[in-house]
Order: C-alpha cells, then structure tokens, then sequence
C-alpha cells in the first residue's frame, strides 16, 4: 500500500497499548514486507472492506510481548497462549483497526471491519491476493515485540 | 450465523465451480463448526464487512480437491500446491464472496469483501473472534474434498 497511508496504523497501535494494556511499545522503521511467513506465535488478522479500498491488518505477537501484554490489560498474570489470549489478540486486533479506520477516513478513506480471525503457531505460511505490497512495522515492548503488517488499497 | 443465510454460501461455491474450473461439486449437510483447527491443507479467508453485518468466509480444500480444481481452472496439470494454486485459491475464495455478496444483496445483507488471505499447511488452530457459530458445509469432487465454512453475523 501507499507508504503515507501507516502512520494512521501505527499510531491507532500505539493508542490502543497505552490506553488498553498501559503499554507504550517503541516504533521500529517501516519496511515492504517479504516472504509469506507469519512473523510471531499468536497473530491477529482481519479484513478491511470498502467501496474503493480493500485490505487486511495483521498483528503478530512473540510469546513475551502479548502475556506482558494481556496480563496488563487483563490484571491478571498469564503465562501461556490460551483462550483468553487468543481472545484478547482479537480484541486488540479490533481496536487497531477501527482506531485505524477512525483516522483514515479523516483523510477520506472509508471501510468497514471484518470478523477478527487469530492464528496460533509459528512460520504459518500466509499469503495476502494483493498486487500492492505489504507494509510492516516491528514493535518493541518490556517483554518482548510485535509485527504490525498492513495492506490497504483501491479496489483493482 | 442463522442457518437460513447457509444456502447463498452454498449456491456460489458450486457456480463458481462449474464456471470457472467444469467441476460439480456434491453438498453434504451443514452444521456448526467444532474446534478451532484449519479443514484442509489450503485454506482461503476473506472478511465480509459492512455497516450492519460482519464475518468471514473460509474454503479450506485437502490436496486432491484443489489440484484437481485448479488444474481444470488453468488447464494446466498441477501436482503440488505451488504459487500459482495459491493465488488460485485467493481467486475462488473471492469468487464465492462475491457470488455470495450479490445473492445475500438480494435478502437485504450488504458487505463488501476484504483482500483474501491464504494459508497453506494442516491443522493450523484458527479461531473466529465472534459469538455466532461458524457453520460448515462440506463438498466432495472426483479427486477430493473441501469445506465451506462461513459467519456472517449482525454488528454486535
């Protein structure tokens, strides 16, 4: 997608952590994505559907980052991805994006949310149907990082 | 999601079929989605997303289904789920949301459809964030088989 267009992504990020998980992540350099692997071990993804545009968020979590994560925004300590994680990594999913969404279509890009879809495991091979590139984004935290991976663009 | 909504899910997935690859499908009995694992060892996912209603559509094929499908669809021989039979999976995957989009149109549901996103591997653990049920719908072809699964639910 349009390399103007993260901004809006990552600091609906960056909002939602703080707001949600009293968490503020530091913000790595934005880069093209390359291969077709999933970057963490729990990995939120959910579609972005307009009129004229199309796409998917995608966050990807290691181990460290979402249970320091959930613990906070849960106030209660987690020490393995189970149901409730899982949970969450779809609720912070949703508010990304629709922070997100907020923000976009202030600059006049409008789009409705899917249904959260969260992956369990490692180096699952993903693939999105875009011409447009895949934009990421490496986020750090006190316990671990994330990946926030973006594709937005007009309808083909 | 409501059972009736089923049948347009359905009515695509074999149109698209015949259309696009000469193949018919036969339909087994829907029910409700039990555990959270991937069908088969391609997966295909697309978000529905409108003002009212959002969810995903999910095609999952085991090897002999979709090398058969595509194989027909490019009228080329394919014996081993490569780039090509990825990409063609993201095409039907949005070929059935959109036959689908139109014909729920009809029943007053609207949505537009987000970028398809493929997986490829088995038992990868997936899990819908949303408190409808998934219904699934199995299909079988001359060389395989592949299941729909499909939510489609009311904004919460």
């Amino acid at each position: 997608m349009d390399a103007g267009l993260i901004n809006p992504f990552i600091q609906s990020t960056v909002n939602v952590l703080s707001t949600m998980a009293q968490t503020s992540p530091t913000v790595g350099q934005a880069a093209i994505k390359k291969g077709h692997k999933t970057w963490g071990c729990v990995t939120g993804i959910i579609g972005m559907a307009g009129k004229e545009v199309t796409g998917n968020l995608v966050v990807s979590f290691d181990e460290g980052s979402i249970l320091g994560i959930v613990s906070k925004m849960l106030m209660e300590e987690f020490k393995e991805i189970n149901k409730d994680v899982v949970d969450a990594v779809g609720e912070i999913t949703n508010m990304i994006s629709g922070g997100t969404k907020k923000l976009l279509s202030e600059k006049g890009f409008s789009f409705d949310m899917a249904t959260p879809v969260i992956l369990v495991g490692k180096d699952i091979e993903m693939t999105q149907l875009s011409k447009s590139p895949v934009l990421c984004v490496p986020f750090k935290t006190d316990r671990g990082q994330f990946v926030l991976e973006a594709n937005l663009a007009k309808r083909a």
